[in-house]
């Protein structure tokens, strides 16, 4: 974890342990810190797995193996390694996997496809095996952790601790989640764009599961970016332990399907909000609400070329309501536009209409908008139905410090 | 112009003079700045004209109209306003564009259409009609000024003049090129992306002076890239006034014609290094180099998403050989790649081969190199022939600063 915590943090929730589910932390050493940064969770047999995996087609083995492993529906651990992403590593890194997976399953009594493994950090080193080894070890021996910790282990350039909860009645079952997620720069959308992992005792299929994770990936983590760039690693999976006892829910037509749906997509928004919170250099949390498109995802790439473009971002930095660039980004993103029928606003206040300037725009309650936390950018497009928000952060020297500094 | 001049910047070049050419400048006072900002150059009878515009959907009336008139095929004048780009102003800047327009028509007993517009600057509010006249007036009765001149003046957060010329043979006749060109941000690849003038005394039809810079547009001003945004004015002009007295080229088949096509790529290439050069808190100018792609457009794109990564951006301008954030971003540019083939160099070392990094990676030479001001990125993805070269700059605390600041 960084020193400098974001001024964007938020105290980390109060989440309730999850029947089923067991997180330990240890000090596998992968970088000269004083820190734990190996995290290993047992799940209890009759575990339900789904996730969704970056888009990077030079992406880490860790991720070529997950995406694999979830083919089979079951998982009865969790490992994640930060410090050290294991990815562009050829046959030493992939072979790093496949020992942590032998070694797990050796421990549990499982087959190895139940597994899964994540790498976070430097790009091209292969993981020592030795230290994952003596640090697996290690972690098997120590005491059951807090969320906290295990959030906190998870990390690598995030300030601070992430976590989400949420609940859904099933029938007259009440199933919880809790749920952990690291950032915090390459960070781009059109995939799970960092490491994240939600624990439910609520009983799913797997499948019904992943129908349900990836519609949520869809509105959240699909629709958010710190800085346009896509991570080789990056992974959300969600466990489902099914100890809360609810009839298995296995898809819309089951009791509860909703609730259970409308909760796992809640806590996919918290986490995903929280990511861009901790983004790189981050000062401002910026939500772009785009309406009157062809469609939702027109709306939605629409929302990622203003969310990715630096000089909107760096406007948002200086507080400086400066429409014009949002009119730029609207007309690079290769979405239907018409200039003349455009209108843009900053926190509710339109600043142009039609593709004008307003001629009585009042910029005096956008300039006091402009200078606080959060901050909304309203795009109307004039055209159909199509609507999506995305969520960004400012583009700051904090970045370029953070990036120019931070060593391969 | 800025006063913090690039570390890149070069001087600006002898250009010659073009029979057939005068340009003159002026104060039209668009901004409350003590420069010229109005650029009116004259072109004699028979001049030919060709026009690559930007594909940004939110164009300004000057690119809409540009890109109409371009079609006759003649032209007779340029204007050029500096501090205002009259874009997203409605039929008010229309209005605008067609006043100057019928005022340097009326002036020269031309058509509307063989008078040609550009306007740069701040987005959303319209060019005030009588500053353009009145600074059109003055320009009409001022001397004729230098190719430096008219450089300077057509800037605007430029921190130097940029010019370039080439000259080829026609038969035994001499052709020669002048040309001017303005930055500095806001842009992207995919289109003429800043504002350009070439001017040439040879004698080209209008069909073949297009298919000329269109066919150089795509290997210059469409392989750089600043810092991914596209701007709603850029527009590069090619005039041929047909003094020099050769005999017309209409095609390839036309003497010479390989000649005068290789020279204006290597005008576009010139101000297109020179626009990267000046990008906006530029302090080290990159080449990346991608061979061994399935085509050469590929290779162009995998080019640009290494060229518009923050984060290699931010990994060059601290001098570190982070070789794993090219890997990052050669998988997330959507291009055919395999992992396992790839290969990634910094100044001709190799730091990975075939997806691993070498045993025998001596990192002294790419440090060296990368302390240097011309910065060079190799990748190879061993899957074909296709081969590319893209320019960028690197992402510093000076884009921040310029961009945070710079007022809407």
């Amino acid at each position: 974890m960084s020193d400098a915590i974001s001024p964007l943090a938020t105290p980390f929730p109060a989440l309730p342990a999850i029947a089923g589910v067991t997180p330990r932390v240890a000090r596998a050493g992968y970088k000269d810190w004083g820190r734990c940064d190996l995290t290993y969770v047992e799940l209890d047999e009759g575990t339900s797995v789904a996730g969704v995996f970056t888009r990077n087609v030079c992406c880490s083995s860790e991720v070529e193996l997950g995406r694999q492993n979830i083919a089979q529906g079951s998982a009865r651990a969790l490992v994640v390694n930060a410090g050290n992403s294991n990815a562009f590593t050829g046959y030493r890194g992939r072979e790093a996997v496949e020992q942590i997976m032998a070694q797990v399953a050796d421990h549990l009594g499982c087959a190895q496809d139940e597994v899964f493994v994540s790498s976070t950090g430097v790009i091209g080193v292969p993981l020592p095996k030795d230290k994952a080894r003596a640090g697996i070890e290690a972690a098997m021996q120590a005491d059951v952790c807090t969320w906290e910790d295990a959030a906190r282990t998870i990390g690598t350039t995030d300030t601070f601790a992430k976590g989400a909860t949420a609940s859904a009645m099933i029938g007259d079952v009440r199933v919880t989640f809790s749920a952990i997620i690291k950032g915090s720069g390459m960070i781009a959308p059109d995939m799970a764009t960092m490491l994240g992992y939600i624990f439910t005792d609520a009983a799913v299929s797997p499948a019904f599961l992943q129908e349900c994770l990836s519609a949520a990936n869809r509105r959240t983590f699909s629709c958010i970016t710190v800085d346009s760039d896509t991570s080789t690693s990056d992974t959300v999976l969600a466990f489902a332990t099914g100890k809360a006892g609810n009839t298995e829910l296995t898809g819309f037509d089951s009791a509860g399907a909703d609730a259970f749906a409308a909760a796992l997509e809640d806590v996919c928004r918290q986490l995903s909000h929280l990511v861009v919170k901790d983004g790189e250099g981050a000062q401002k949390f910026i939500a772009v609400s785009v309406t009157g498109a062809v469609s939702d995802e027109s709306a939605r790439k629409v929302g990622l070329a203003i969310a990715n473009s630096p000089l909107v971002k760096t406007a948002i930095a200086g507080e400086d309501a400066n429409w014009g660039r949002v009119v730029m980004a609207v007309g690079k993103a290769g979405e239907p536009a018409d200039r003349d029928r455009l209108s843009i606003g900053f926190g509710g206040t339109w600043a142009a209409r039609d593709g004008q300037p307003l001629a009585d725009y009042d910029e005096a309650p956008v300039a006091a908008h402009l200078k606080g936390r959060e901050i909304s950018i309203e795009v109307d497009l004039g055209l159909g139905d199509g609507a999506a928000t995305v969520w960004t952060c400012d583009l700051t020297h904090g970045y370029i410090s953070i990036n120019a500094d931070y060593r391969s």
